[in-house]
Protein backbone atom coordinates (compact mmCIF):
# COMPACT_ATOMS: atom_id res chain seq x y z
CA UNK A 1 0.00 0.00 0.00
CA UNK A 2 1.24 3.19 -0.78
CA UNK A 3 2.18 5.62 2.00
CA UNK A 4 -0.88 7.97 2.97
CA UNK A 5 -0.50 12.03 2.23
CA UNK A 6 -0.98 13.96 4.87
CA UNK A 7 -1.40 17.69 5.00
CA UNK A 8 -0.82 19.39 8.38
CA UNK A 9 -2.17 23.24 8.69
CA UNK A 10 -2.66 25.27 11.26
CA UNK A 11 -3.73 28.93 12.72
CA UNK A 12 -0.97 29.81 14.83
CA UNK A 13 1.32 30.17 12.77
CA UNK A 14 4.70 28.41 11.71
CA UNK A 15 6.31 28.85 15.11
CA UNK A 16 3.80 27.28 17.15
CA UNK A 17 4.28 24.31 19.66
CA UNK A 18 0.93 22.66 18.77
CA UNK A 19 2.57 22.43 15.04
CA UNK A 20 5.43 20.52 15.94
CA UNK A 21 3.34 18.33 18.40
CA UNK A 22 0.77 17.72 15.40
CA UNK A 23 4.24 16.65 13.39
CA UNK A 24 5.25 14.33 15.77
CA UNK A 25 2.03 12.60 16.11
CA UNK A 26 1.53 12.16 12.45
CA UNK A 27 5.08 11.75 11.37
CA UNK A 28 5.22 7.70 11.18
CA UNK A 29 1.89 7.59 9.39
CA UNK A 30 2.95 8.93 5.81
CA UNK A 31 3.90 11.60 3.53
CA UNK A 32 3.66 14.66 5.79
CA UNK A 33 3.36 18.28 4.19
CA UNK A 34 3.43 21.50 6.71
CA UNK A 35 1.56 24.44 5.35
CA UNK A 36 0.89 27.11 7.66
CA UNK A 37 0.41 31.07 8.03
CA UNK A 38 3.58 33.35 8.65
CA UNK A 39 1.50 35.25 11.97
CA UNK A 40 -0.39 34.11 14.53
CA UNK A 41 -4.35 33.75 12.69
CA UNK A 42 -6.56 32.24 15.86
CA UNK A 43 -10.05 33.75 15.17
CA UNK A 44 -10.42 33.74 11.59
CA UNK A 45 -13.04 31.79 11.05
CA UNK A 46 -13.49 30.56 7.61
CA UNK A 47 -11.98 33.53 6.12
CA UNK A 48 -10.54 33.48 2.81
CA UNK A 49 -8.16 36.24 0.83
CA UNK A 50 -10.01 37.61 -1.51
CA UNK A 51 -8.29 41.11 -1.83
CA UNK A 52 -4.47 40.61 -1.97
CA UNK A 53 -2.49 38.07 -3.97
CA UNK A 54 -1.28 34.82 -2.14
CA UNK A 55 2.07 33.84 -1.45
CA UNK A 56 4.15 30.72 -0.31
CA UNK A 57 7.21 30.12 0.81
CA UNK A 58 9.50 26.83 1.48
CA UNK A 59 10.79 27.56 4.72
CA UNK A 60 12.51 23.74 5.98
CA UNK A 61 12.74 20.59 4.89
CA UNK A 62 13.66 17.89 7.56
CA UNK A 63 13.37 14.17 8.00
CA UNK A 64 11.45 14.36 4.74
CA UNK A 65 8.77 16.82 5.77
CA UNK A 66 8.69 19.82 3.67
CA UNK A 67 7.13 23.17 5.47
CA UNK A 68 5.78 26.11 3.72
CA UNK A 69 4.56 29.20 5.34
CA UNK A 70 1.85 31.58 3.71
CA UNK A 71 0.69 35.22 4.25
CA UNK A 72 -3.18 33.51 4.02
CA UNK A 73 -5.52 32.40 6.36
CA UNK A 74 -5.95 29.01 7.56
CA UNK A 75 -8.41 27.99 5.25
CA UNK A 76 -6.34 29.52 2.17
CA UNK A 77 -3.05 26.84 3.56
CA UNK A 78 -5.71 24.33 2.62
CA UNK A 79 -6.43 25.97 -0.80
CA UNK A 80 -2.85 25.84 -1.44
CA UNK A 81 -2.07 22.70 -0.60
CA UNK A 82 -4.40 21.42 -2.64
CA UNK A 83 -4.19 23.52 -5.74
CA UNK A 84 -0.06 24.44 -5.74
CA UNK A 85 2.23 22.49 -3.54
CA UNK A 86 0.22 19.17 -4.42
CA UNK A 87 -1.47 19.62 -7.00
CA UNK A 88 -3.43 16.83 -8.66
CA UNK A 89 -2.56 14.28 -5.87
CA UNK A 90 -5.66 12.84 -3.66
CA UNK A 91 -5.00 14.03 0.29
CA UNK A 92 -5.30 11.61 2.71
CA UNK A 93 -6.01 13.11 5.49
CA UNK A 94 -5.90 17.42 6.45
CA UNK A 95 -4.36 17.73 10.03
CA UNK A 96 -5.42 21.12 11.32
CA UNK A 97 -3.51 21.98 14.93
CA UNK A 98 -2.73 20.93 17.24
CA UNK A 99 -4.35 24.04 18.42
CA UNK A 100 -3.30 26.28 21.56
CA UNK A 101 -6.76 26.84 23.08
CA UNK A 102 -10.11 25.08 23.10
CA UNK A 103 -12.40 24.63 19.77
CA UNK A 104 -15.69 23.59 22.03
CA UNK A 105 -19.09 24.44 22.13
CA UNK A 106 -19.73 27.68 20.18
CA UNK A 107 -15.93 28.60 19.89
CA UNK A 108 -16.09 26.27 16.57
CA UNK A 109 -17.60 28.77 14.91
CA UNK A 110 -14.91 31.47 15.30
CA UNK A 111 -12.08 29.10 15.10
CA UNK A 112 -9.50 28.84 12.16
CA UNK A 113 -8.18 25.62 13.33
CA UNK A 114 -11.57 24.03 12.82
CA UNK A 115 -12.60 26.23 9.79
CA UNK A 116 -9.28 24.36 7.75
CA UNK A 117 -10.27 21.17 8.93
CA UNK A 118 -14.13 21.89 7.27
CA UNK A 119 -12.07 23.13 4.46
CA UNK A 120 -10.78 20.19 3.45
CA UNK A 121 -13.80 18.22 3.76
CA UNK A 122 -15.21 20.05 1.39
CA UNK A 123 -12.27 18.68 -1.08
CA UNK A 124 -13.00 15.08 0.08
CA UNK A 125 -10.32 14.61 2.08
CA UNK A 126 -10.84 13.10 5.80
CA UNK A 127 -9.84 15.85 7.77
CA UNK A 128 -9.82 16.47 11.73
CA UNK A 129 -8.93 19.65 13.65
CA UNK A 130 -7.02 18.73 17.11
CA UNK A 131 -7.21 21.50 20.35
CA UNK A 132 -5.87 21.41 23.46
CA UNK A 133 -7.35 23.45 26.03
CA UNK A 134 -4.37 25.17 26.97
CA UNK A 135 -3.91 28.59 25.79
CA UNK A 136 -0.53 29.30 26.43
CA UNK A 137 2.66 29.40 23.70
CA UNK A 138 4.41 26.95 25.98
CA UNK A 139 1.81 24.30 26.64
CA UNK A 140 2.32 21.02 27.14
CA UNK A 141 1.06 18.64 24.34
CA UNK A 142 2.69 15.64 25.44
CA UNK A 143 -0.94 13.79 26.51
CA UNK A 144 -2.43 15.89 23.07
CA UNK A 145 0.20 14.15 20.80
CA UNK A 146 0.16 10.74 22.87
CA UNK A 147 -3.24 10.80 21.93
CA UNK A 148 -2.99 11.91 18.41
CA UNK A 149 -0.44 9.26 17.71
CA UNK A 150 -3.14 6.39 18.49
CA UNK A 151 -5.71 8.14 16.83
CA UNK A 152 -4.07 8.94 13.51
CA UNK A 153 -3.78 5.39 12.17
CA UNK A 154 -7.61 5.02 13.22
CA UNK A 155 -8.58 7.92 11.23
CA UNK A 156 -7.16 6.78 8.10
CA UNK A 157 -9.09 3.19 8.58
CA UNK A 158 -12.45 5.35 8.67
CA UNK A 159 -14.34 6.27 5.91
CA UNK A 160 -15.79 9.87 6.32
CA UNK A 161 -18.90 10.33 4.91
CA UNK A 162 -18.68 13.52 2.72
CA UNK A 163 -18.17 16.92 4.15
CA UNK A 164 -17.77 15.81 7.33
CA UNK A 165 -14.41 16.65 9.37
CA UNK A 166 -13.95 15.70 13.15
CA UNK A 167 -13.72 18.59 15.87
CA UNK A 168 -10.92 17.01 18.51
CA UNK A 169 -10.45 18.65 21.63
CA UNK A 170 -7.95 17.42 24.62
CA UNK A 171 -8.08 18.44 28.02
CA UNK A 172 -5.36 19.80 29.55
CA UNK A 173 -3.15 17.41 31.75
CA UNK A 174 -0.82 14.10 31.69
CA UNK A 175 -1.76 11.37 29.60
CA UNK A 176 -2.23 9.68 32.87
CA UNK A 177 -5.09 12.61 33.91
CA UNK A 178 -6.87 11.42 30.02
CA UNK A 179 -10.59 9.78 31.63
CA UNK A 180 -11.20 8.61 27.64
CA UNK A 181 -12.73 9.74 24.07
CA UNK A 182 -16.34 10.33 23.88
CA UNK A 183 -17.88 11.06 21.06
CA UNK A 184 -20.06 14.41 21.86
CA UNK A 185 -22.50 16.88 20.20
CA UNK A 186 -21.85 20.55 20.33
CA UNK A 187 -22.41 22.38 23.28
CA UNK A 188 -25.42 25.18 23.14
CA UNK A 189 -23.51 28.30 24.05
CA UNK A 190 -22.06 32.35 23.44
CA UNK A 191 -19.10 34.05 24.36
CA UNK A 192 -20.39 37.34 26.53
CA UNK A 193 -19.08 40.55 28.09
CA UNK A 194 -16.09 40.89 25.43
CA UNK A 195 -14.99 44.35 24.86
CA UNK A 196 -12.39 45.73 27.49
CA UNK A 197 -11.86 49.67 26.48
CA UNK A 198 -8.37 50.93 27.33
CA UNK A 199 -6.34 54.17 26.72
CA UNK A 200 -3.42 54.77 24.70
CA UNK A 201 -0.53 57.24 25.01
CA UNK A 202 -2.71 60.15 23.07
CA UNK A 203 -5.24 59.78 25.20
CA UNK A 204 -7.32 57.78 22.73
CA UNK A 205 -9.67 54.74 23.51
CA UNK A 206 -9.05 51.32 21.91
CA UNK A 207 -10.70 48.08 22.81
CA UNK A 208 -9.57 44.21 23.03
CA UNK A 209 -12.17 41.36 22.63
CA UNK A 210 -12.55 39.30 25.99
CA UNK A 211 -14.78 37.27 27.52
CA UNK A 212 -15.76 33.72 28.47
CA UNK A 213 -18.18 30.56 26.97
CA UNK A 214 -21.59 31.03 28.65
CA UNK A 215 -22.81 27.18 28.67
CA UNK A 216 -26.10 27.04 27.57
CA UNK A 217 -26.64 22.94 27.71
CA UNK A 218 -25.81 21.23 30.98
CA UNK A 219 -25.99 17.54 29.70
CA UNK A 220 -23.68 14.55 29.87
CA UNK A 221 -23.61 14.27 25.93
CA UNK A 222 -21.83 17.64 24.63
CA UNK A 223 -18.21 18.50 24.54
CA UNK A 224 -18.20 20.46 27.16
CA UNK A 225 -19.19 17.77 29.55
CA UNK A 226 -16.61 15.51 28.04
CA UNK A 227 -13.91 18.08 28.75
CA UNK A 228 -15.05 18.92 31.90
CA UNK A 229 -14.43 15.47 32.79
CA UNK A 230 -11.35 15.08 31.74
CA UNK A 231 -12.43 12.95 28.62
CA UNK A 232 -11.02 13.51 24.89
CA UNK A 233 -14.16 15.05 23.05
CA UNK A 234 -14.57 13.80 19.41
CA UNK A 235 -17.34 15.64 17.11
CA UNK A 236 -18.35 14.56 13.95
CA UNK A 237 -18.92 18.36 12.02
CA UNK A 238 -21.26 19.46 8.90
CA UNK A 239 -21.73 22.56 7.39
CA UNK A 240 -25.48 22.54 6.56
CA UNK A 241 -26.64 25.55 8.10
CA UNK A 242 -30.14 25.19 7.48
CA UNK A 243 -32.45 25.57 10.53
CA UNK A 244 -34.85 22.93 9.50
CA UNK A 245 -36.78 22.69 12.63
CA UNK A 246 -37.23 26.20 12.51
CA UNK A 247 -38.92 26.40 8.87
CA UNK A 248 -42.25 27.27 10.05
CA UNK A 249 -41.30 29.99 11.77
CA UNK A 250 -41.12 32.11 8.86
CA UNK A 251 -43.39 30.37 6.37
CA UNK A 252 -45.46 34.00 6.98
CA UNK A 253 -42.15 35.68 4.77
CA UNK A 254 -43.34 33.63 1.75
CA UNK A 255 -45.20 35.00 -1.68
CA UNK B 1 -44.31 51.72 21.35
CA UNK B 2 -41.04 52.46 21.49
CA UNK B 3 -39.06 52.62 17.91
CA UNK B 4 -37.20 49.53 17.43
CA UNK B 5 -33.56 50.11 17.39
CA UNK B 6 -31.65 49.10 14.19
CA UNK B 7 -27.96 48.35 13.79
CA UNK B 8 -27.15 48.07 10.39
CA UNK B 9 -23.23 46.17 9.39
CA UNK B 10 -21.71 44.53 6.38
CA UNK B 11 -18.70 43.58 5.20
CA UNK B 12 -18.04 45.38 2.17
CA UNK B 13 -16.97 48.40 4.27
CA UNK B 14 -18.30 52.67 4.61
CA UNK B 15 -17.70 53.23 1.04
CA UNK B 16 -20.31 50.32 -1.00
CA UNK B 17 -23.36 50.97 -2.77
CA UNK B 18 -25.27 48.09 -0.79
CA UNK B 19 -24.51 49.76 2.54
CA UNK B 20 -26.66 53.20 1.31
CA UNK B 21 -29.44 50.36 0.03
CA UNK B 22 -29.60 48.73 3.10
CA UNK B 23 -30.05 52.22 5.30
CA UNK B 24 -32.55 53.59 2.82
CA UNK B 25 -34.73 50.73 2.99
CA UNK B 26 -34.19 50.63 6.94
CA UNK B 27 -34.46 54.00 7.70
CA UNK B 28 -38.30 54.68 8.42
CA UNK B 29 -38.79 51.72 10.49
CA UNK B 30 -36.82 52.48 13.66
CA UNK B 31 -33.52 54.35 15.11
CA UNK B 32 -30.55 53.57 12.76
CA UNK B 33 -26.99 52.69 13.75
CA UNK B 34 -24.36 52.06 11.07
CA UNK B 35 -20.96 50.31 12.03
CA UNK B 36 -19.18 49.10 9.01
CA UNK B 37 -15.33 47.97 8.46
CA UNK B 38 -13.22 50.63 6.99
CA UNK B 39 -12.13 48.38 4.09
CA UNK B 40 -13.54 45.73 2.38
CA UNK B 41 -13.97 43.08 4.26
CA UNK B 42 -15.66 39.85 2.30
CA UNK B 43 -14.80 36.65 2.56
CA UNK B 44 -14.29 37.52 6.36
CA UNK B 45 -16.27 34.16 7.73
CA UNK B 46 -16.96 34.55 11.26
CA UNK B 47 -13.23 36.15 11.84
CA UNK B 48 -13.00 38.64 14.95
CA UNK B 49 -10.05 40.43 15.77
CA UNK B 50 -7.90 39.21 18.76
CA UNK B 51 -4.15 39.95 17.76
CA UNK B 52 -4.86 43.86 17.61
CA UNK B 53 -6.88 46.27 19.28
CA UNK B 54 -9.89 47.12 17.75
CA UNK B 55 -10.75 51.04 16.66
CA UNK B 56 -14.23 52.72 16.10
CA UNK B 57 -14.88 55.96 14.59
CA UNK B 58 -18.10 57.92 13.91
CA UNK B 59 -17.60 59.36 10.28
CA UNK B 60 -21.32 61.08 9.55
CA UNK B 61 -24.60 61.95 10.79
CA UNK B 62 -27.55 62.79 8.82
CA UNK B 63 -31.20 62.38 9.12
CA UNK B 64 -30.84 61.12 13.12
CA UNK B 65 -28.83 58.47 11.47
CA UNK B 66 -24.73 57.43 13.05
CA UNK B 67 -22.24 55.95 11.22
CA UNK B 68 -19.25 54.37 12.40
CA UNK B 69 -16.13 52.63 10.83
CA UNK B 70 -13.81 50.46 12.18
CA UNK B 71 -10.33 48.03 11.78
CA UNK B 72 -12.85 45.23 12.74
CA UNK B 73 -14.40 42.32 10.69
CA UNK B 74 -17.73 41.86 9.57
CA UNK B 75 -18.58 40.33 13.06
CA UNK B 76 -16.00 42.45 15.52
CA UNK B 77 -19.12 45.48 13.57
CA UNK B 78 -21.49 43.17 15.63
CA UNK B 79 -20.08 43.16 18.90
CA UNK B 80 -19.02 46.85 18.88
CA UNK B 81 -22.31 47.70 18.73
CA UNK B 82 -23.57 45.74 20.83
CA UNK B 83 -20.77 46.18 23.79
CA UNK B 84 -19.65 50.06 22.80
CA UNK B 85 -21.77 52.06 20.92
CA UNK B 86 -25.04 50.79 22.34
CA UNK B 87 -23.95 49.46 25.09
CA UNK B 88 -26.87 48.25 27.57
CA UNK B 89 -29.47 48.90 24.50
CA UNK B 90 -31.60 46.18 23.22
CA UNK B 91 -31.15 45.68 19.68
CA UNK B 92 -34.57 44.97 17.86
CA UNK B 93 -32.95 44.27 14.72
CA UNK B 94 -29.17 43.53 13.13
CA UNK B 95 -29.29 44.22 9.30
CA UNK B 96 -25.99 42.97 7.28
CA UNK B 97 -25.86 44.32 3.96
CA UNK B 98 -27.32 44.44 1.44
CA UNK B 99 -24.05 42.43 -0.40
CA UNK B 100 -22.26 43.04 -3.27
CA UNK B 101 -22.64 39.18 -4.17
CA UNK B 102 -24.54 36.09 -3.57
CA UNK B 103 -24.30 34.20 -0.29
CA UNK B 104 -25.77 30.99 -1.17
CA UNK B 105 -25.44 27.40 -1.38
CA UNK B 106 -21.65 27.12 0.29
CA UNK B 107 -20.74 30.88 0.35
CA UNK B 108 -22.74 31.03 3.30
CA UNK B 109 -19.95 29.32 5.59
CA UNK B 110 -17.23 31.92 3.74
CA UNK B 111 -19.51 34.78 4.11
CA UNK B 112 -18.90 38.10 6.43
CA UNK B 113 -21.92 39.16 5.69
CA UNK B 114 -23.90 36.20 7.08
CA UNK B 115 -21.14 35.43 10.26
CA UNK B 116 -22.13 39.14 11.66
CA UNK B 117 -25.85 38.22 11.27
CA UNK B 118 -25.43 35.10 13.17
CA UNK B 119 -23.23 37.20 15.68
CA UNK B 120 -26.28 39.23 16.20
CA UNK B 121 -28.66 35.97 16.51
CA UNK B 122 -26.06 35.00 19.36
CA UNK B 123 -26.82 37.92 21.21
CA UNK B 124 -30.67 37.92 21.13
CA UNK B 125 -31.18 40.02 18.37
CA UNK B 126 -33.35 39.30 15.61
CA UNK B 127 -30.74 38.96 12.64
CA UNK B 128 -31.20 39.07 9.07
CA UNK B 129 -28.43 39.36 6.34
CA UNK B 130 -29.59 40.77 2.84
CA UNK B 131 -27.31 39.98 -0.52
CA UNK B 132 -28.01 40.45 -4.26
CA UNK B 133 -26.87 38.27 -6.77
CA UNK B 134 -24.74 40.99 -8.12
CA UNK B 135 -20.57 41.39 -7.53
CA UNK B 136 -20.51 44.91 -9.04
CA UNK B 137 -19.60 48.22 -7.52
CA UNK B 138 -21.94 49.75 -9.13
CA UNK B 139 -24.78 47.03 -8.84
CA UNK B 140 -28.13 48.15 -9.55
CA UNK B 141 -29.71 48.15 -5.56
CA UNK B 142 -33.73 49.19 -7.01
CA UNK B 143 -35.30 45.90 -6.23
CA UNK B 144 -33.51 44.64 -3.68
CA UNK B 145 -34.09 47.77 -1.39
CA UNK B 146 -37.82 47.55 -3.07
CA UNK B 147 -38.01 43.87 -1.23
CA UNK B 148 -36.58 44.51 1.90
CA UNK B 149 -38.28 47.24 2.57
CA UNK B 150 -41.22 44.85 2.26
CA UNK B 151 -39.88 42.71 4.48
CA UNK B 152 -38.55 45.16 7.56
CA UNK B 153 -41.64 45.56 9.27
CA UNK B 154 -42.50 42.09 8.43
CA UNK B 155 -39.14 40.79 10.33
CA UNK B 156 -39.53 43.74 12.82
CA UNK B 157 -43.10 41.47 13.84
CA UNK B 158 -41.88 38.10 13.84
CA UNK B 159 -40.28 36.39 16.97
CA UNK B 160 -36.75 34.54 16.20
CA UNK B 161 -35.95 31.57 18.18
CA UNK B 162 -32.74 31.56 20.15
CA UNK B 163 -29.53 31.61 17.65
CA UNK B 164 -31.46 31.59 14.28
CA UNK B 165 -30.79 34.44 11.90
CA UNK B 166 -31.88 34.30 8.28
CA UNK B 167 -29.94 34.72 5.01
CA UNK B 168 -32.17 36.57 2.71
CA UNK B 169 -30.31 36.73 -1.45
CA UNK B 170 -32.22 38.50 -3.70
CA UNK B 171 -31.69 37.67 -7.87
CA UNK B 172 -30.67 39.84 -10.11
CA UNK B 173 -32.97 41.93 -12.26
CA UNK B 174 -35.78 44.59 -12.22
CA UNK B 175 -38.60 44.66 -9.36
CA UNK B 176 -41.01 43.03 -12.20
CA UNK B 177 -38.52 40.52 -12.72
CA UNK B 178 -38.21 38.72 -8.94
CA UNK B 179 -41.40 35.93 -9.27
CA UNK B 180 -41.87 35.94 -5.32
CA UNK B 181 -40.38 34.85 -2.08
CA UNK B 182 -39.33 31.59 -1.01
CA UNK B 183 -38.10 29.54 2.28
CA UNK B 184 -35.25 27.50 1.57
CA UNK B 185 -32.58 25.16 2.42
CA UNK B 186 -28.52 25.39 2.19
CA UNK B 187 -27.66 23.58 -1.43
CA UNK B 188 -25.17 21.24 -0.61
CA UNK B 189 -22.00 22.62 -2.95
CA UNK B 190 -18.69 23.40 -2.94
CA UNK B 191 -15.61 26.28 -4.64
CA UNK B 192 -14.14 24.40 -6.96
CA UNK B 193 -10.22 25.10 -9.01
CA UNK B 194 -10.17 28.49 -6.89
CA UNK B 195 -6.70 29.71 -7.02
CA UNK B 196 -4.61 31.32 -10.00
CA UNK B 197 -0.82 31.80 -10.69
CA UNK B 198 0.45 35.36 -12.00
CA UNK B 199 3.72 36.03 -12.11
CA UNK B 200 5.02 39.09 -10.32
CA UNK B 201 7.11 42.26 -12.27
CA UNK B 202 10.21 40.51 -9.71
CA UNK B 203 9.86 37.47 -11.58
CA UNK B 204 7.66 35.59 -8.70
CA UNK B 205 4.77 33.39 -8.41
CA UNK B 206 1.69 34.72 -6.34
CA UNK B 207 -1.44 33.70 -6.41
CA UNK B 208 -5.44 35.14 -6.20
CA UNK B 209 -8.27 33.19 -5.39
CA UNK B 210 -10.62 32.34 -7.88
CA UNK B 211 -13.37 29.35 -9.05
CA UNK B 212 -16.85 28.73 -8.98
CA UNK B 213 -19.61 27.15 -7.03
CA UNK B 214 -20.79 23.35 -8.09
CA UNK B 215 -24.30 22.70 -7.27
CA UNK B 216 -24.63 18.71 -5.96
CA UNK B 217 -27.92 19.52 -5.28
CA UNK B 218 -30.76 19.72 -7.87
CA UNK B 219 -33.88 19.57 -5.83
CA UNK B 220 -35.95 22.40 -6.06
CA UNK B 221 -36.13 23.17 -2.00
CA UNK B 222 -33.18 24.89 -1.87
CA UNK B 223 -31.49 28.17 -2.76
CA UNK B 224 -29.83 28.02 -5.74
CA UNK B 225 -32.75 26.31 -7.23
CA UNK B 226 -34.97 29.51 -6.04
CA UNK B 227 -32.46 32.31 -7.35
CA UNK B 228 -32.03 30.48 -10.52
CA UNK B 229 -35.77 30.56 -10.76
CA UNK B 230 -35.64 34.64 -10.41
CA UNK B 231 -37.62 33.72 -6.45
CA UNK B 232 -35.76 35.99 -3.32
CA UNK B 233 -34.24 32.86 -1.18
CA UNK B 234 -35.15 32.96 2.75
CA UNK B 235 -32.77 30.44 4.62
CA UNK B 236 -33.37 30.26 8.34
CA UNK B 237 -29.51 29.52 9.95
CA UNK B 238 -28.52 27.74 12.87
CA UNK B 239 -25.02 27.35 14.40
CA UNK B 240 -25.01 23.92 15.54
CA UNK B 241 -22.24 22.09 13.66
CA UNK B 242 -22.61 18.82 14.85
CA UNK B 243 -23.17 16.08 12.29
CA UNK B 244 -26.12 13.76 13.95
CA UNK B 245 -26.65 11.84 11.16
CA UNK B 246 -22.93 10.18 11.34
CA UNK B 247 -22.38 9.77 14.87
CA UNK B 248 -22.26 5.82 14.54
CA UNK B 249 -19.31 6.43 11.61
CA UNK B 250 -17.16 7.35 14.26
CA UNK B 251 -18.41 5.21 17.23
CA UNK B 252 -14.91 3.41 16.88
CA UNK B 253 -12.91 6.19 17.84
CA UNK B 254 -14.87 5.96 21.73
CA UNK B 255 -12.64 3.49 24.11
Amino acid sequence: MERPLILIVNDDGYEAKGLYAMVEAAKDFGEIVVIVPDVVRSGMGHAITMNEPLRIKQYREEDGIRYYRTNGTPVDCVKLGQRVVLRDRKIDLVLSGINHGSNSSVSLIYSGTMAAAIEGSFEGSRSVGFSLLDYSPDADFTAATYYAKKLIPQLLATDFPPQISLNINIPKGSIEDIKGIKLTRQTKGYWAEDLVERIDCFGRPYYWLSGYLVDQDPHDDTCQWALTHNYISIQPVQTDLTAYQYMNNFKGLEE
